[in-house]
């Protein structure tokens, strides 16, 4: 490809409303353009780093059995009524209504186009386990919409569907796409990412992992242990709670504390720190409008998923006046609540004496109230976030952590959308089954921009070679110079011929441009010829990630060049 | 691939409302599944099939330096405004609300995107000609899906637009996209498709051809002559019109004709041949509600796409009572229109004498009317479909007709888009230009489909080696024999570790279901192994599209089965 008939400029001013290093630098370097917020066409470059991804999950996918196969992108109501999804799935899926003023939705994920592609289609248990997946367009409304490629609205995913006659059969299935998902990731060529317990979400299911390519700019909060490697989303993560003093506990006093409200206000006022106050947290369940509160110490943090759970509702902030609360002198003694209402202790509680607690009544706090004592009968559950400083539950570990973009991710289905669209599954002995499901998704736009966050540097794009739009940028200099000019044409002959990918820099323009452009773009090797090395018969290389130079003699430049890619390359899969 | 694991059921019967071959036997073979009117999931030998047509289309499209992009599905209102085509397209364009009500369209071509992607990324006119193309899902809310893939609502299409600086550089480009388009068709397996001249439609511009596959199935009629090889569709077709006596005309003569409306009716009562009258047709012009009379020979149809193109409008059936025609005896002497009316001769009535016509007058014609003595002024445009036996334009030999479906087709755009969404080009001379476009379709799911129109019997489908999901259909008989169960699973092993495509059909069921199967899937070779032929050490092999049978050595089947594909390949693409 000749870099001057390349659709796509390069800018070096950073665009508006970029504000993450793949968004900006796949802007700057002419990969993507921005359609509609979250919605993006793909320039050739991209396109390329595209197809490299698709082919090698196409690989892997087959490699695990995994039959191809290509679900609609719109798809009639009525499917999505079978898993009761259609109701429960709010405004991220995206409806319309064709020319006969029927109801249809975009697809965001395709758990019910699999499971009808199935039905009747495959009926024996012989026939089982099988995978089925697809690559193809998907649209989730996102209400925030951001960072490029990261969270766009439309988007390329790679998803499979497994199904099993078994849990035994799910599970060892399921560990060998956990284990391909690895492979997959290393082949694109990430060094760091790990794999967390996931939340089921809106999958349904109970078991799930998340791939987690681990960098700064995530917005996924990470837990890791440095010693166990046990690691997890925040949002799931547990740890053993930190020590607290467990002195006998005094009388209770009722204290005046006026218009100390917060813990911080509350601490302040009293001289005392947060881990010796215990908080409340007030909800309301949107399932049944009733009141949710959560006690937890005053220096931790409530975890609203883990807390979600417990209640079997999503929640809502609560107007503590609807149900005769003293917003800021909230306590879980002399409490008078309606009596649907749900109260839960955070094991952060647990054991604790000579706390401090809102008196529920206006301006006062408790001083001295005692867990044992005085809430004898209190059952503790883990509804709070993990604190900086907590230990590893499994090896008791300082708890490290970190942030990650989700690249990735697998879920044990159970049989939800079996059961719900009625599959069959004929077993030897008769009976029928709804078959056991597992899926697992890779977004393929948000792997190729997280890759760019681990490995773009502040000149641009780093490319691994796996998935180069290209694998030479050949930048020929002076080209003004007759004699560059042939002997650079023939060379991009040769390395073409050879079967190399090379974008040829042809354009008659100063090596400060060229070469900058070539560092914007990140294409592994640069091959550098100009009228000095021309006099040596070298070319000069240049690897983009390392920054190494060295000299190759013309004549051998394409044979070493292919020995320098399937280096790169065995390097990046064997890892 | 193990036929036993393969996802997808074979069926006997005509499935529910298909009625066309491809569309029965893709779902008879298990190859698709219909979620919803006119959209369909692939099953995995379809989806094969997709991706080596897409393939043969990626292979020929970079060879005319095609770079490929993606663009959105879902793209926004304003980017259709700036092309006029949000309002001008009428409900064929499925459009939808966002969470934040922004008024979205669902992609069904683009244009816009293609002109979006490069305004302000390619500049300059040393940048062109380029071209660029996506392999991408669209939707067209038909309002008549019908016969599977070849009139779905969803489907993949390959969709690539040329951008150029002058006409002749278009038109040079336009050649090559053209011949590149031929090879397509033909490396797909098409044996019988012709090049019509098209209509624009929607798409603007002036020059376009049409791709189709001859078939009686076919939605549209098709013009050929057999001797110069012009061919047209229907639609825009034009003939030499054949002879009518030339006869000096007598006086004319004011008839009565009572209820005669028809030209049947008057032929009938006054006792002529259709030949010898002129009929007219009445619409109104969407554009302005102005009345729009045409004329032509009462034999003859009126072509109303031609007839638009001269109006400059859509046109719907007058009322011809609002505009004080009297419907029946209507004719060109004695008019009394409104100013703003359009009236049009046709060519078949040039030269014309003793004609009867409508005299505008209830229930009365004319007869002995003279176009040369009456109607000296007449312009005569060409508004008429070609009819049985008339001749070629060109060569003069009778015309034939057949039918056939649109598989691709190519526009010259003009500078409609770049003009509308304001994309500019610097010229040399520091003057800025629209650049000239060309656009370039191929729907995949309808070349699937066609291909199977072409060459599926009443056994069941029949694939091309250069397309088909598999190359080889192994059916060895009597697994039960364990001696064959162990050469079987050998070959499979050898053929497969040789790269050769093989679809394994390891049941143990009987020879009838195995071969019909075999049969219904139109794999191009299929190779049997059984007690019988393992005395003589041999595998049977039959090729589906010639039924020509013969044996092959076992320990020679791997190395032969490769000659076979090799040449079979090679004799479809260098056709």
């Amino acid at each position: 490809m000749k870099l001057s008939k390349l659709v796509g400029t390069r800018i070096k001013e950073v665009p508006n409303g970029a504000n993450i290093k793949s968004h900006i630098l796949l802007l700057r370097a002419g990969y993507i353009k921005q359609v509609s917020t979250g919605i993006f066409s793909l320039l050739p470059p991209a396109q390329r780093v595209n197809l490299k991804i698709q082919n090698i999950m196409r690989e892997e996918m087959n490699k695990l059995g995994g039959q191809e196969v290509q679900f609609p992108v719109v798809m009639p109501r009525e499917l999505w009524e079978m898993s009761g999804r259609y109701n429960s799935i709010k405004s991220e899926m995206v409806r319309l209504k064709d020319r006969a003023n029927h109801d249809m939705v975009l697809g965001m994920t395709h758990e019910e186009a699999a499971v009808h592609m199935l039905m009747n289609n495959v009926t024996s248990y012989d026939e089982l386990p099988c995978m089925i997946y697809q690559i193809q367009t998907k649209f989730r409304d996102e209400p925030r919409p951001r960072a490029g490629l990261i969270r766009a609205r439309e988007f390329t995913m790679k998803d499979a569907y497994s199904f099993h006659t078994t849990q035994e059969d799910l599970d060892a299935f399921y560990k060998k796409a956990y284990d391909a998902y690895i492979r997959i990731f290393k082949r694109i060529g990430f060094k760091n990412f790990i794999v967390v317990e996931g939340d089921n979400g809106m999958m349904g299911g109970k078991v799930s992992h998340e791939y987690m390519a681990v960098t700064p700019s995530g917005e996924d909060s990470l837990v890791i242990c440095p010693k166990c490697h046990y690691s997890s989303n925040m949002e799931v993560a547990v740890s053993k709670r930190d020590e607290n003093d467990h002195a006998v506990a005094g009388d209770i006093e009722e204290i005046f504390t006026g218009n100390a409200h917060t813990i911080e206000e509350v601490c302040a006022f009293l001289e005392i720190d947060a881990k010796h106050t215990a908080k409340a947290v007030c909800y309301k369940a949107e399932r049944d409008g009733s009141l949710v509160l959560a006690f937890l110490r005053g220096d931790h943090e409530i975890n609203e998923l883990k807390l979600q759970k417990f209640v079997k509702s999503e929640l809502t902030p609560a107007d503590t006046e609807e149900f005769g609360l003293y917003a800021g002198n909230i306590g879980f003694l002399n409490l008078n609540l309606p009596q649907n209402s749900h109260v839960f202790f955070d094991v952060s509680l647990k054991g604790l004496e000579n706390l401090v607690t809102g008196a529920n009544k206006k301006d006062f706090h408790l001083k001295n109230v005692s867990m044992s004592r005085d809430v004898p009968n209190a059952e503790y559950v883990d509804i709070s976030l993990v604190k900086e400083g907590e230990r590893c539950i499994h090896c008791g570990e300082v708890l490290q952590f970190t942030r990650g973009i989700e690249i990735g991710n697998i879920f044990q289905l159970g049989t939800k959308y079996t059961n719900t669209m009625n599959m069959k599954i004929n077993m030897p002995d008769g009976s029928q089954i709804n078959p056991i499901m597992g899926c697992y998704g890779i977004g393929i736009g948000r792997s190729l921009a997280s890759i760019i966050e681990e490995k773009a540097d502040e000149k641009g794009l780093v490319w691994p070679m796996t998935i180069a739009p290209w694998q030479v940028h050949f930048c020929p200099l002076r080209l003004d110079d007759e004699n560059v000019a042939t002997i650079a044409d023939e060379l991009y002959k040769q390395m073409s011929d050879a079967g190399l990918e090379v974008l040829y820099d042809d354009r008659n323009l100063s090596a400060g441009i060229k070469l900058t452009d070539s560092e914007l773009m990140g294409i592994p090797i640069r091959v550098v010829i100009s009228p000095k090395t021309m006099q040596e018969q070298q070319a000069e290389i240049t690897m983009r990630e390392s920054g190494e130079k060295f000299f190759i003699p013309i004549k051998d430049l394409v044979s070493e060049l292919k020995e320098i890619i399937k280096g790169e390359i065995d390097e990046i899969e064997k890892k």
